[in-house]
């Protein structure tokens, strides 16, 4: 009997959930991550700082779901288009190529994305990372890439490079930053 | 005549200035940089919230301080090691050994260095980015790298590569890292 109004509860938790993440995401933009505190995050959402409390106990509690809502979008979107594409190059360099732009344009995403130590990344980078991880090995297995280091450390290795992007000031550059990121997953002299 | 009352000034405020970055290098460390806080990093650097006030306008600017200056002691160290090698290859190879090390060892430097964005990298920072240009530059003069990608985008490549040093868990990945990074910087095939 209550079906629909739980269902309605969990809508509204969604909404203020998402109004939260969205009100710390433009305050990083606005003024970077020292000094974001909760009271701020409340009324750039709307709600009560006791409401708040009751979905996140902290600012770095939030500003991990926001990475991670991020992420997953990414996530989802380089899954698509490893589906548009065929062959283990090709596919890794139409996905290299898409994240390198989704890191060009997200430079508050990188921002956060590094606050959280490398070794506790969240489970949407992990998720990213063993995707990237799945496409090299394939490739490794293929002969198309190097097979002298391990699939995980090669996947790492180009989220990293491809980190630079946020830097760049050029489509044409972010392009070079792929090719030059590729370029080390080939098999050495 | 005040010469010495100066250098005996001068001496002091140096000495407060170290230690309120020492301070809140250890929060950080300890609670991460959300909610790091101007009163907090002065109980820590044993002063009063006033008197730090005197010194820096904001949290931000102390983590920016701090972060100049273990990226300077960084540049300092990774300058003697390239004047004891001899060889293009060699002089790059060894900087950019030392500099993985140096990110796998200070996960939190990483953190911070990260926390600025990419495009208003510090001095210090900056400094680091064009000496590794300048070895790339003279190594694709030489013919030893590649020259179809411009030296500060292989610079700012190799920068981003080898942060991912920071995430890998054992010296020989750490090593591994180092081959794939310098890999990338050779001629293509």
């Amino acid at each position: 009997m209550p079906r629909l109004w739980n269902e309605t509860i969990e809508t509204h938790r969604d909404a203020v959930r998402q109004a939260v993440l969205d009100a710390a995401a433009n305050l990083v933009a606005g003024h970077g991550i020292a000094g974001v505190t909760m009271s701020a995050i409340a009324q750039g959402a709307g709600i009560g700082r006791a409401t708040l409390y009751k979905y996140f106990p902290d600012v770095e509690s939030i500003l991990l779901a926001w990475h991670e809502r991020q992420v997953q979008a990414h996530l989802s979107e380089l899954l698509k288009i490893r589906e548009q594409t065929v062959g283990a190059r090709e596919q890794l360099g139409a996905v290299l190529h898409a994240y390198a732009f989704m890191s060009h344009a997200g430079h508050v995403d990188a921002e956060v994305a590094r606050l959280h130590h490398s070794r506790h990344a969240g489970q949407a980078q992990q998720h990213l990372l063993d995707f990237l991880a799945e496409l090299i090995h394939e490739g490794s297995a293929a002969g198309v890439f190097r097979a002298d280091v391990a699939a995980d450390e090669l996947a790492a290795f180009c989220f990293h490079a491809l980190g630079a992007a946020a830097g760049l000031t050029s489509p044409e550059a972010v392009l070079r930053l792929v090719t030059v990121t590729l370029n080390a997953l080939e098999q050495p002299a």
